[in-house]
């Protein structure tokens, strides 16, 4: 079984993602939020420090247990801009649904259900604002909250010239969620051996990927337009919405299911299947089938399996991790909801990592220092 | 007594900031937003409609009122990166500080106390982390979380090649705060005539005018080493780091001062004290001390006193607005959090308008069109 990559790819670097840069400064500020610990809070909330790290954060206060999230697209959009410049089609639904989407599957990783999310759009001028792109925009983000079952409370839209491109829009949002009753948040303490791992397919790129997807499509003589071989255009394939989780947890977390954790797959793709910050092996027995377009951004980009899964979903954006026997049921409440899932693997006492069989790859602890 | 701009100055229109196109898009997104109110949330939560158009959104959720507010710094970013660039020094703390200051600040103003604030900085590039700046940010950032009373939860740190520029910074926060017991949020429905007005002091600039700010330093043969006169570079008196009000309303509220509204002086100056939706006449007698730089600014900017007092806070960060008797209390508290603040004026019966007497400024409420 070989190792994934130590680094990130060249190709990924070259895209502009330095991970390990980004995650130094990551620990920076880590450490200097966690000594705000000790402040004492009205109402005598408490912030849970075993959230730290997690996709979102704990608070409980008055009996209640929240969850809050600030989460962000990335650079997505950027895809969405270029579509229409190219063919004048007007992909920024897709990429509002996505923006929400990265919020509330977060969100609902700590056992939290959305009640309120907030929109920040940050324009590079007011001249973003001519044609449908922001109705369209405004129009994802509204569908995406409506599917999460949650209000839609406000945001900022400021326009930033000269620090935003003129023709971009920088995307982000911010969510409020709250523990049903009688469920713990998810922070990983309930993780055991024994767990089974089901995969949740993902509708293809999500939010993630998408610097690396540009760099692809610069390299084609169509670009964005080039065709797949199922015919479909690349950059609309990867400008497919991304799927929302919500409903599905709910459905997990109202059916009393023992669900132990959940991981939103994104950045650093399945080395996401160990977000926990435990020491236990996630041994991944089958994989789910990969999307088109993620197929062929791999072909492309000249990645390894390991780099591949170490970076992209590669079809799995939703991890759930359950106690044995359990597997089927959540399998069967996401086909219920329109989401294909599989019992993928299992929860081993061992060291932190991700062993992906079918594979032959392994990611270790050390590949994934989030906290 | 003359009316105040119809529409922006054409300097600040020269600046990049169009709020027309950007009240329009807002409205647009706030029709849409609102369209998500019918929404059953979970654990019988309540979305505040009144809370729309206010600073902040307010939830009631098991017996708590909670307020949520996700907000951005603008372009004053861009002011310490110049800084940097002319004269090696680091003023990035100022900017964290500013970037919470300007989050905690819209939260308190529907009377919620921040319990956790979330930190969205978005780079152009892993290289903006060379230097001091990020631990500069990180630390500026913390001091005010402290000084908020707040726990820093997370946030993200994203690297957006090609769509913020290289060496830029994006920032923005999100934060949950709590109404304590026994006090009503403040969405405007407590304003009554007779109410007194209390203006507290800004520290200069705040998160507000920074591409004027910019626009004025580049006509400077010395640009942002100009000296004021009182022997302070213009660079330095511009990141000020701005006055946080949390303590000041959360004494307010402890102290059981019968505090009606409250008003975070932003973007649109003083046009932001009839911020409530409320038809009702803020008649301002007194005026606070203008802070060198913004005189500075107003003067080389070539403003009228209408477009100086309609888009930047001219001295005043923030209004309290309390039941007749009240302010002289208030005013003492101020005094006692270090801030400096005077009875300003009174709520009226009458069209919405803010009247500026010492200036002979009107600004009708059409000139205010934020929801």
């Amino acid at each position: 079984m070989s190792d994934g990559p130590s680094t990130e790819s060249a190709a990924y670097r070259e895209a502009g993602v330095d991970y390990a840069t980004l995650d130094a400064a990551k620990r920076l500020a880590l450490a200097a939020a966690r000594s705000t610990s000790t402040i004492r809070l009205p109402h005598g909330a408490v912030f849970s420090e075993d959230s730290r790290g997690e996709p979102a954060q704990v608070i409980e206060v008055g009996g209640l247990r929240l969850g809050f999230v600030l989460e962000c697209l990335g650079t997505k959009s950027m895809l969405a801009r270029e579509i229409e410049e190219a063919s004048g089609q007007d992909h920024f639904a897709a990429i509002g649904y996505d923006t929400v989407a990265a919020v509330v599957n977060d969100l609902v990783c700590v056992g939290a259900l959305p009640l309120v999310v907030n929109a920040y759009f940050a324009t590079g001028s007011a001249g973003w604002y001519a044609g449908s792109r922001h109705a369209s925009l405004v129009e994802g983000w509204r569908r995406a909250c409506v599917d999460a079952g949650a209000v839609w409370g406000g945001g900022e839209s400021p326009t930033l010239s000269g620090l935003v491109a003129p023709d971009e829009v920088d995307l982000a949002g911010s969510a409020i969620g709250i523990v049903p009753e009688g469920r713990e948040p998810l922070c990983g303490a309930a993780l055991a051996p024994g767990d089974e791992i089901v995969l949740v397919a993902s509708s293809g790129l999500h939010a993630n990927g998408a610097s690396l997807a540009r760099q692809v499509a610069r390299h084609l003589p169509d670009r964005l337009e080039h065709r797949l071989a199922s015919g479909t255009s690349l950059g609309a394939a990867l400008l497919t919405p991304s799927h929302s989780y919500v409903a599905l947890v709910r459905a997990v977390l109202e059916d009393g299911l023992p669900l132990h954790y959940a991981s939103h797959i994104t950045g650093h793709g399945l080395r996401k299947v160990m977000r926990a910050q435990r020491e236990l092996t996630y041994r991944i027995e089958a994989l789910p089938e990969v999307p088109e377009v993620l197929g062929f951004l791999v072909e492309h980009a000249d990645l390894s399996p390991a780099e591949a899964y170490g970076t992209l979903n590669m079809g799995a954006g939703f991890a759930l991790y359950l106690a044995p026997g359990a597997a089927g049921r959540a399998v069967a409440l996401a086909a219920a909801h329109g989401l294909s899932a599989m019992r993928a693997g299992v929860v081993e006492a061992g060291p932190r990592q991700v062993l992906l069989e079918p594979l032959g790859v392994r990611f270790s602890g050390e590949q994934l220092e989030l906290a």
